[in-house]
This record gives C-alpha cells, structure tokens and sequence, in this order.
C-alpha cells in the first residue's frame, strides 16, 4: 500500500533534502526511520527537493510499503526515530494513483527577510539577512512583473536540469511586519534556486540599484548572468504543497506563524 | 561614562543570562566582548536575569568605561566578538543615574506555546509544547484572575530570593494563532520563575484539569506546592524593559511577530 505523509524540518543542520552518499540529507534520517517501523528499507518521493539550509513547513512525501500499521504508528512511532529538527505530522493511506512529487498541483514557499543593521540572533539561521533599508514599495512593484506565465531563465540555477524554463507563478507578494518582510510565492513547480534567485534580484530593486522594471528586463533577456546573485537559504521555506480533491489528504498548506 | 546597550539572544546555547564560574553565561560573552572593544574588564548590569534556554527579543544593560568610542564601535565592534546567538541592537551613552535593573519602571515577556500534537521542529528551542488540545476560552477567563496587583507566592520558585512576593501584572492575556498560542505579561518586576509557573498553571486549566477559578484560588492560597509544575523555559521571550522618558533611550520593546 501506498503512504503520505505531511513532514515539518528545520534545514540548518541538513545538507538538503535528497538522499547523500553521507546520508545528511533529510531524505536519509526519514527513510530509516520509516524502515524502522516499516520494518523493510523504504524510498521516498517528495513534493520538493529543497537547497541545504532551506526549511519546511510542509513538505509532502509517499512510500510503499506491505507493513500494515495504524496511521499512527506512521507519526508517533517514525518521529520516535528521527532528529527533534524533523517531525512527521500526519500520515494517511492513499491509492496507488497518488505521487507526493507528480500528483502536486501547486508548490507555495515564503522567505522570511531580516531588514535590520544587525544581523539575526533568534533566528540565526532562520532568516534572510540584509542590513541596508529596503524600499519595500519598489519591491511590490518589481515582484507584480513576476506573476503569471514567463520564461524564468534569468532566475535558473546553471545546473538545473528542468526541461523547460517556463512557469506559471500564481502567487507572488510581499508583506512588511516591523523589521521583517514575508514573500510570498506559490506556482505550479519551481526550477532550481528560482525563488532565492527571485528575492535577490528584488533586493537589488529595494536598495535602489535598479528600477522595479529591472525585473521585466531580466525576464526578457533570459539570462541569468544579468541577474543579481542567488540569495541565502536560511530564509527559505517551503509552506504548502496542493493535490487534486480526489485524493483526501490532511492539511497540505501551513504558512510562516511566528518568527 | 555609563553605555546602555539593547542586547537580543537566542538563550538555547547558553546557560541563562548570568555570569558563570564556567563563563557560560550570555552575560560572560557579552563583557568579554565589550572589554575587548574598551580594552579593559567589564561589568554589566542587566534589566532581567533569564533563566537557562530563556530568549530575549530585548535585555537592556549598562556598563561604565573611560573607553571613548562611537556609540557604532558598541554596536557592530561588540557584535565582531559575540557568537551569532547574540547581538548588541543599539548603544546610547546614558547619564550616571540610569541604571539597567534599578530604573526599569516595566519588563514585557511573551510565552510561545505550541498546541499540537507533534512537537515543533523548526522551532524545537524556541517555543514551549503541550500535545493535547487546550481550551483557550477557559485560559484566558483563568489569566484574568492575575492582572493588578497580587501576593504571587504560589508562583514563585522556592529559591527565590525578593523581599516581597508581591507585584504588579499589568498585563496578562493569551492570543491564539492557528497551532500557537501566544501569552503577554507585563509587570513592575517578576519573581523568580513567576511566568514559567503562570503558564504552568493556565496549561492545567485549559485542559480541563482545573477550571478557570483555580487561579484565583492559587493567589488566595499563595503556596507553590499547590500548584502545577513549572513549564519549559523554550517559549518564554524577554520583549521589552520600559524606563523613564527623561534617559531618551532607543526602542527597548519588541513583540514576537505574527506573519
């Protein structure tokens, strides 16, 4: 049979989330410990591979498995074996049909900015860090050139291995709360470091290097080596994961909280 | 001269706010810091003594040099020699009267609790846990049996050493946020674990162990041992000290955020 399960981690002390020779990536903690339960060696699937250094609120995954357990056992007896940095939320069996990475519909991931003088102490590695003050309106008005269907090569990681550049971004926004800034991305998928490649550029907007219209510029040129550099993981998050109705899953969606 | 400084801590990593035979003490970072900036040994004085894995969004202290230097070389030359779990937020030269602990007219704490039944990942050290579901209606009936003044005995740890059990609270109410709750208090000074013990005991009224009137009845009774357990020090936040307006200090009142 077939299991999701709903996944929070905190990335800081992983090396991403795909599985390493070291087995440092967050895939590696979880597949033991769901072998542990499962009580046979588990593959997992997951909706994203997040960078190192980049977080979860949500990440959805699925394996299969011939070990009949209760739901629970999925939550309570895998978060037994794994790190307190990762913590299973909810488990639920679902058809054969359902694939945690080629099911999703919709991926949502937010960045947490500190605009501040001082770096981060609290959120250390929580948070994005930039220590000149921001125009948080230019950026609104860059980050609106986003939204949509484009070709998203100027914000593609040179190693990217997607077969097409063009995405569709449903949701891009930007909200200031005292010191800190929250964007708000959501599209049918991502390609590689697009979003910390999309808030660097729109960093580069806020502190008056360029005009919000660099950000239409860039996406005309398709050229990544326009654009500014690729910006930390530490504010990263990956907070919701959407899936067809027909497959009853529990909450797929959270969003940043508190800091 | 006598230098006030607003200082934010992560308290995870460190074994609580005072100096420490073993030097770890955020207070013993902080004046090894300072000397090396003033270039001769340090002694601060400090608004709040927090207890190990305590936070500080805002400590303020005060320490006195024959050290001239812009009030910048306190800020970023102090932060050069902190751990990244620490940072100095501004400097204000202050005059001789103020005093860090003895002029704060109010301190401001917030308690982060998270209501779930998975303990959190990402924020593991940083907020407190309770896995059943609580009743928030009935803490906050509970909370307002502690606002005004009040003989907190049955809130004070065993060793704590005030003349007088006796203080103020300002303020004393609970905000829910999805999974989190979050508790603000606001008094002329606390005792000695009074916040951890106050959360304590709303955790037991709002899981329907005790009604809402079991705190009032621990302020009548005012003896500890009838009281529920201290809670963890992980979701408890040192926000804000107030002082008098005459020493025109920088913002010294912080809030977690809510995104």
């Amino acid at each position: 049979m077939r299991i999701a399960l709903g996944v929070e981690y905190n990335g800081a002390n992983f090396c991403g989330w795909q599985s390493q020779t070291n087995q440092c990536g967050v895939q590696d903690f979880v597949e033991l410990a769901i072998a542990k339960i499962a009580q046979h060696p588990i593959r997992i699937h997951a909706a994203g591979r997040t960078d190192t250094g980049v977080h979860a609120m949500m990440q959805v995954i699925h394996f299969d498995s011939e070990a009949s357990r209760p739901e629970s056992a999925w939550v309570r007896g895998v978060n037994a074996f794994l790190p307190a940095n990762a913590r299973v939320l909810w488990a639920k069996q679902v058809c054969d049909e359902f694939h945690a990475r080629f099911s999703a519909t919709q991926r949502s991931y937010q960045y947490l900015l500190l605009n501040l003088a001082t770096a981060p102490a609290i959120n250390a590695d929580k948070a994005g860090w930039y220590h000149l003050p921001l125009n948080v309106s230019a950026m609104q008005q860059g980050i609106a050139y986003l939204q949509g269907e484009h070709d998203f090569s100027a914000f593609r990681a040179s190693e990217c291995q997607a077969s097409s550049p063009v995405r569709t971004l449903n949701v891009a926004s930007i909200n200031a709360h005292g010191d800190y800034m929250v964007f708000n991305f959501s599209a049918n998928a991502f390609l590689q470091h697009q979003v910390r490649n999309m808030v660097g550029a729109l960093i580069y907007v806020g502190n008056g290097k360029y005009p919000p219209s660099f950000i239409q510029q860039l996406l005309e040129r398709k050229n990544r080596t326009l654009a500014p550099p690729t910006f930390s993981p530490k504010g990263l998050y990956l907070v919701g994961v959407e899936y067809d109705q027909k497959f009853d899953l529990p909450n797929t969606q959270r969003s940043l909280m508190l800091i």
